[in-house]
């Protein structure tokens, strides 16, 4: 197993963009929308969990590159039936940040589970993956339809 | 927001199981299958991420309490279709270990992604969820069939 | 150095309450108010940011031990002058929870400034000191009026 | 919220000067002086508490870019009435060391405290303020004096 | 692999001790000797990067348990021909701090070495080994002499 | 102390390559070959760690900067005696990566000794050392024979 080399590769602007989604029972969406969550706001903390994970990534992913990362964000909304998350994570490396993406949308959906796990212990999330990845050598890569 | 109070809880032995699964194409099954991963052992590796990301969960999910684990067994297996994975976690603490199951699962599919995406980029992690929960003052949990 | 030997003392519930206060420009507090920063939610993400500083207290404090906080409590709200902190922090532990609670007025501090120090550099985090302690050997301690 | 993107900015040298106070008591201080602090040499650990605070940065302020710090100095010394400490982080990077320079203030005086509480509940952390910046399109900034 | 359960173990006092040795030419020793070290007091960092590096063990170390350290103490001391590092890890937990112990020496050897690599890039870290072992089920073990 | 300020310094590609044994028992070499070992694959998981270990570098050694990897390669193999680590870490930044090369033969042996240790308590890591290290100011270094 290794961290393959990248320093051949260019430091150029990488971007990747990742979604997910946490279904959740109506009561437990009822209560993110009264703002009735007893560990405060669900929104608010996803987005920076999301962050928090993306900068984590090399902690968990054992051969991931530790890398700056020039910019995060994370978009949480509530959805029919659950909870939408897209992460968008941007650097300037030799490396792309589809990992960062995609466990932006981890955490963020691991932290609404762990704000609503007291109304509804049975959520699920699904449906992460990765939707456009653009720069470096392999250039843009979009997600087929359907 | 606040990381809620468990001080008057007991600490007792508590465990929880959370599994997910990655879809992934034929052609990645199959590298893993042969062993011909260019970064090394798919499943081995994974099996240590799900582990060091139930270490990490209180680094990612704000509210989630730093706790002292007893075991972490993450099980990683091929399927038809892609990849299974288990997590099981356990502590003597004064809070459940469901964040720590479940995040588990999720740093062994994003390692499995990691590994695996020069062959597919189009991967999706799905069906993560909580199957058991025991102990503590709400006892057990399981998982509804269906 | 060395991170003294707490093993002979009791676990037993302690808790300690730390306050502090950052100083900022009528603009920074105006900006605030009316929800009008770039950067985002700034009392929410301050509020987590000090948990977050309390669960990394012995990343940063050498001699600190590293222990299951039970509690963490942020509060962050705005008054004359600037944006006043009190967090406390609580443990079944055999030490004390002081740095964790201090350190947790100093994260959420650092977060408000890195929040709003495009609209005001000259902010001044002041007056971060414990407010109480209790449980332990030493027992309850308060701090002295004036 | 979202960690800002800065990749369109240019990796430049980038510095930031912060300076902050612990006031505590004259038993405290004579201790220091003494070298008689049970837990070792306070100044010593303080400057390395520093260091190390700014290198979690990023763990600690939700919206912090993590980056690679080219250097960090911080110096502790006994001034009438406590500590003064200073810190100085540079980079070359597409964002300033603000908040790592304040962090390393913060984590330095935490470690005073830490190392002096057996001595001195009743400390204070004081006047943490930015004392200079340089280096990125808005320039040099300096404190106003008063 | 897995982290194995210890749930079903006692929490007792468990201690550690490990011992290790980094040789160096006599140029490093006598900068050391003489307080000429460019980066500071070598013997002060290298205590402190023991004690860290028991603190991040399970970051580090896969399968091993995250705990709550109850005392860590290194010793760094010029010998004939290096410098001797002996660490004394403790905690009251279900599992030993066998790995604790020994990467706190790794700690403090790695600080001594990068902090006298200017001076000596030929240095060697030998003889890491454990010393003595008590606690728990197995009880006490001894290196056997020789 | 202070982590020497390197912004001066031209961002190129660095390299070092450090090596270092685990000495163990007749009995716990065989378990390795014969895939005995309880906690699972040691040779993957001693590499894994030995990754961790680089990309934890600076939170261990307090002076060491925090840097962006450009990879990590750890080769684990049975020897006579014990366990051969060889650790190349490559950069493309303004200083070296000897501290990362040693720092991830020390995790990958301090793996080993983790999952080996219910065997063999007396196990010794030995003869770790930097071997060669290229780029920089300085060129390239090679370790004296003998």
């Amino acid at each position: 197993m290794k961290m393959i080399d990248v320093a051949g590769k260019a430091a150029t602007v990488r971007e990747a963009v990742a979604r997910g989604r946490l279904r959740c029972s109506k009561a437990a969406l009822a209560a993110v929308k009264a703002g009735r969550v007893e560990k405060g706001d669900v929104l608010a903390a996803a987005r920076l969990a999301g962050i928090l994970a993306a900068k984590h990534t090399p902690d968990i992913v054992p051969l991931c590159h530790p890398i700056a990362l020039s910019g995060v964000e994370v978009d949480v909304g509530l959805v029919r039936g659950g909870v939408a998350i897209e992460a968008r994570a941007r650097t300037v490396e030799r490396t792309g940040v589809e990992m960062e993406a995609l466990a932006a949308v981890m955490g963020a959906a691991l932290c609404v589970y762990d704000m609503l796990k007291s109304i509804d212990r049975g959520m699920v999330i699904e449906e992460v993956a990765l939707w456009r990845k653009a720069g470096g050598r392999s250039g843009t890569w979009r997600r087929a339809a359907g």
